[in-house]
């Protein structure tokens, strides 16, 4: 492919789309400093845009903003030509549509050099189902970001058959540059991998009222003043590596092995074959890496108390 | 049933069994006042609870500690009869082992007084396959916390066949005045609310790790610097209420409603039916009550720029 242009020596963005996702990617690159140019074909998209940057700049000013950062320094288009002529990256965040999106990016593939990435927020089509009948398809690479993308700071990245890894490598490197907490996927999975876990959760939570073993409001309060106080320290992992208590996720697994195949959820577990085990084990040994069982107890709990401490005292 | 005696005349309280659950569940209620008598027949359970009370007392302190709590106020028994013996309320927190809790059960239901309460800590048996072949049955229920019991406010509370609506009622409402956030379970369903939505959610990682999908490591990054850091302000619901843009959650499922079949996790969906739906939407519609749709980004964003920024900045 292309030599790429130098992500460093980027300063015009533009947003495909201007939703509650493209939106919010315009926010936080305008707070990182560069010159966002937004295309959306909604009559009201500027004005949507404006409150939705307002909105959104207090909170990016206590975290992310980087000095000389300028809230008014982005342009609405509605053509498509003009929103990325002169941009150094492009963020498409158009309807989550695959007929849509395969159409948008002949579009963007025509009307952008070849240098340029083009990086799709796609909640879970892989790359190569998106990228069809283009002239330069290896620059195209999913950066699939969470709600709000300016204060959520993950950003999978993954590309598809025809991308070349170099431009996988080149998106992880922007993402990074600009703050954000970035997974490279080997391979490409439909949903990646924190939509999966959530679309899990989501599907057992719509089981459960469809069948009226729980209501809406359980649903959520259930995580809210339960699991949900763990995640932000811990993830799935190392939770139930602190659950197994001193012994750690090998005991966690050797004494509550059982309970996988009870039947706690909808989902089938994998066989916990003697490879499964040890691999998860390990994973968290690794995670740990030098904090005792005691550090990450102390940890947690830190955590936890200030949660529940927060102002306004949702807790 | 026999008149249950008043939960606020409780001065006294056994922990069956002192593990993780069980000396978590001690140190909460010695936090509370109570004094609390300890069973475990494991020859160091005096030494690492104690540890554990030591280790679990800062936190109390700054969250749920009532005035003249004694953190020495504990006694450790080798003998059940002795343990139980003038307790107002059991917590049973044995190991996950349906066998033992049964057996376990006919032992508490000879040794205790049939007005006092038995609540049990198990992560996921119905109250009905635990309670078997004894006296009193209408006095055990389900009393599931979250880990650690001392600083996490969620406890499940469901009975089984033979429970009595009353011994439910009265669980409820003890664990409510000790300061915990109690979900009431109308129906038994194995693993109860929140460890099925969790439980989905672990074994799609399982799944994931198993076929190489994803690394323990991004696995946990996925829900740490993803959907975790929104989970301890707004539920699975609320959030897609939010995702839903101004529209919430009617126009979520309208607008994603097919992506519930895309391959997205290995859990298969329920049908989305208008009902299902229209359920869904009223939920959301009540858990958001008056707050309006810029209400409830603002209490998302401040939370989690809270929680970005919480000493050690482990975000």
């Amino acid at each position: 492919m292309t030599a790429l242009r130098s992500a460093s020596s980027i300063d015009t963005i533009a947003c495909v789309g201007a939703g509650t996702i493209g939106g919010g990617w315009a926010a936080y690159f305008l707070a990182r400093g560069y010159r966002v140019k937004v295309w959306d074909p909604a009559e009201d998209a500027a004005e949507k845009l404006g409150r939705l940057i307002d909105a959104a700049w207090p909170a990016l000013a206590e975290l992310d903003m980087v000095e000389g950062a300028d809230k008014s320094a982005f342009t609405v288009h509605r053509d498509l030509a003009e929103a990325v002529a002169d941009a150094g990256f492009v963020q498409e965040s158009a309807p989550e549509n695959l007929q849509l999106k395969r159409e948008l990016f002949a579009e963007l593939d025509e009307l952008t050099a070849p240098d340029v990435v083009i990086g799709s927020s796609t909640s879970g089509y892989p790359m190569t189902e998106m990228a069809v009948n283009l002239v330069h398809p290896e620059r195209f690479v999913v950066g699939h970001p969470f709600n709000p993308p300016y204060l959520i700071p993950l950003v999978e990245v993954v590309g598809g058959e025809l991308t070349d890894p170099a431009a996988v490598r080149w998106a992880a490197e922007f993402y990074e540059l600009i703050g954000k907490s970035v997974i490279l996927m080997e391979r490409e999975v439909p949903g990646f991998i924190a939509n999966r876990l959530q679309e899990a959760l989501w599907r057992e939570a719509l089981h459960m009222i469809d069948q009226g073993e729980a209501t809406v409001e359980q649903i959520d309060r259930s995580i809210t003043d339960g699991p949900g106080l763990r995640w932000p320290m811990h993830g799935p992992m190392l939770t139930f590596h602190l659950a197994g208590g001193e012994g750690g996720m090998a005991h966690m697994l050797d004494h509550f092995g059982p309970s996988l195949k009870s039947p706690w959820t909808r989902l089938l577990a994998p066989e916990l074959t003697g490879q499964l085990r040890d691999a998860v084990v390990a994973g968290c040994d690794l995670a740990a890496g030098e904090r005792s069982f005691a550090d990450l107890v102390a940890e947690r709990d830190a955590g936890i108390v200030a949660i529940r401490k927060l102002a306004g005292g949702q807790r």
